[in-house]
């Protein structure tokens, strides 16, 4: 037995020092990829080059089956070890799609996204200025040589702060707001400002680490080809864009963002209740029950003013809730009366409706699931 | 340009070289794991040994920072890596902790989670048969000198099948059940069979490719001594152990299995009646509302039957919903009346309760969001 603990040291110092060659492999990747990346900045060059990654992927995948490696584990590894370079290569900062050195104005740029936004916007170049809540004595000195005004403030200040903005604006300067509803924010964009206006609805928070690969929902003002240098810096930090109508987003946000906020935020409700045990419940939960918990407990981590704002302001997400009232208490009375047969049929309609996407979804979330099993410590 | 071209294929040219030594470095990697697989299992050593893994990690997350290479990532990375491993020592299969080559008959073993412990157990070294519901003219030949009976049958019939068990099983021979819910099959298996009795709920699908880290939840029925054997086979599996009384498992399993399954399931019928562009919805997604989408769609992806039986059979589950439905209609209420207010003070409430777990949860899932955007070859 302890010739075999020996072997078994003599093993596990032959495994790190492969996982040490593999921390000199990721130090010298970082370089070259920094290299690359100083090459693409000069050239105006975007950070992300999905073919580039795809084929860089799947030679990889073929020498790893070659070499009796799954496929399937170094494709995981290399989107690990990009995802981390998009985040360096940002730090070696941007070109700027835009000839001169635009001065922007970010209204609320100390917020979390006017941050966000201002730090990406220097990283490429332009000449960023703050407008805060006490600093409207000098707003007009401020806005008179403004490229781009962005407006970055909470909801239910949108509209009277482009109000307050009315006739500060140049004309040939663009305006612009990143709120999360779009249709009276860009309305109020176009009344008071007669030049460029376009609105932007980026789907991400303020901590997310990098651009890349990030969605920005952009709503169409007016005078687009004015603008069109800003979508392509938000393309050149990797960023996707998917033009939307105002009313489009605000429906479809209506959905995926106000009606499932206020849902989560009722069984969050459910569970204070209750008095859940919540430490027994993290004992008891399956890596998908924990993340089931996880969604509910990351909404009570965030500011309830914007939550707020989010769910009130989403006219087409209360009309929703109404409706999914119903459906709720339908389905219960199926339940209680004991009724699967019913509950199978109401299963298999919705089954059909989601077609191969529930198959999707399934592979995608299990893909997911999988790296809660890996950060686990605790089993 | 073009000579920058050339540079740039040139510095591709060293990534994909950098890269094709992770490919080696793994394979290399994977042999001293195997060694170390065969060593363990010839000795019966757990495959997962948090130990080890936690000061592996610390090492290299120490080398990682003196590299200039984000520890995060050399922990990720790790991490998958060993997650992998513990798939490939599988398959070296397990020493037995049983002295004997125990027969073990598995009645539904034809049956998906039936198969998975088949052959887990299978590849521990043990006979095992399968007793399939066209079998039960042989059931007591087959039954007769069998050292652990697995019951592995839909929740539905469960009960009856271990009633056609009683007489049938020899009185030293372990009687266990995969059910998930507890109370009533080990109240049911403690009535027919007075030997060693345990009630079993793993906390994964048939589909999980690996049972290290995985929960298995233990209700103790009798005779505990005898079936010690088999849960130290389940450790040695790398599973983690709960041990519950069954109406706490039951209780608890209202909480994160039926209810959240009911709620989903009425989730997706709002959706399908809303007639909802999933496509369009998709393009509109953020990572975090992709997986939300992802968590309602992949239910439909799964067997109605099942989760009827699962819903269907968890009183607590139901009393809840009923609960659930009245807090529903209370906070909307309060969003269709517009009252802020209120909805700040309940989110506040349930914050508090959720004290500094709602961090945790929040750290915790955006680990897994950012995973999905490496996973997305789309944007």
């Amino acid at each position: 037995m302890s010739i075999d603990q020996d072997v078994l040291r003599e093993l596990r110092g032959r495994i790190d020092e492969v996982d040490t060659t593999l921390v000199r492999l990721l130090a010298r990747r970082r370089e070259l990829v920094t290299q690359v990346a100083d090459l693409k900045r000069e050239h105006g060059l975007p950070v992300y080059v999905p073919e580039r990654e795809k084929s860089l992927i799947a030679e990889r995948r073929h020498e790893a089956a070659r070499h009796g490696v799954s496929p399937e584990l170094i494709e995981d590894l290399l989107r690990r070890i990009m995802r981390e370079s998009y985040m360096a290569e940002e730090l070696s900062g941007f070109k700027r799609t835009l000839s001169k050195a635009a001065k922007v104005v970010i209204v609320g740029g100390g917020g979390g996204m006017g941050q966000a936004f201002g730090r990406l916007l220097k990283l490429s170049g332009y000449r960023i200025f703050n407008l805060e809540k006490n600093d409207w004595h000098q707003a007009a000195s401020l806005l008179e040589d403004a490229d781009l005004v962005l407006v970055s403030v909470p909801i239910d200040l949108t509209l009277s702060v482009l109000e307050k903005l009315e006739g500060l604006i140049p004309a040939t300067c663009i305006l612009a707001d990143l709120t999360s509803i779009k249709a009276k924010p860009v309305e109020k964009m176009l009344a008071i400002h007669p030049g460029p206006v376009v609105g932007l609805h980026p789907m991400f928070g303020p901590a997310t680490k990098s651009p890349a690969k990030q969605l920005i929902v952009v709503c169409k003002g007016r005078d687009h080809e004015q603008y069109q240098w800003l979508l392509d810096q938000f393309k050149l930090w990797g960023a996707s864009l998917q033009v939307a109508k105002p009313e489009e987003h605000d429906q479809m946000m209506g959905f995926i963002q106000a009606l499932r906020h206020f849902t989560t935020f009722v069984f969050g409700i459910h569970l204070c209740q209750e008095q859940l045990d919540l430490q027994k419940a993290l004992h008891f939960s399956s890596p998908i029950y924990r993340l089931e918990l996880g969604m509910v407990g990351r909404l009570f981590a965030q500011n309830p003013h914007l939550y707020a704002e989010i769910i009130f302001s989403s006219e087409s997400g209360k009309a929703m809730a109404r409706r999914l009232l119903g459906h709720f208490s339908r389905q219960l009375d199926i339940l209680e009366r004991g009724d699967k047969k019913a509950f199978e049929a109401e299963f298999k309609t919705v089954q059909a409706w989601f077609g191969d996407l529930s198959k999707q979804f399934l592979q995608e979330s299990s893909y997911m699931i999988e790296r809660v099993y890996e950060k686990s410590d605790r089993r």
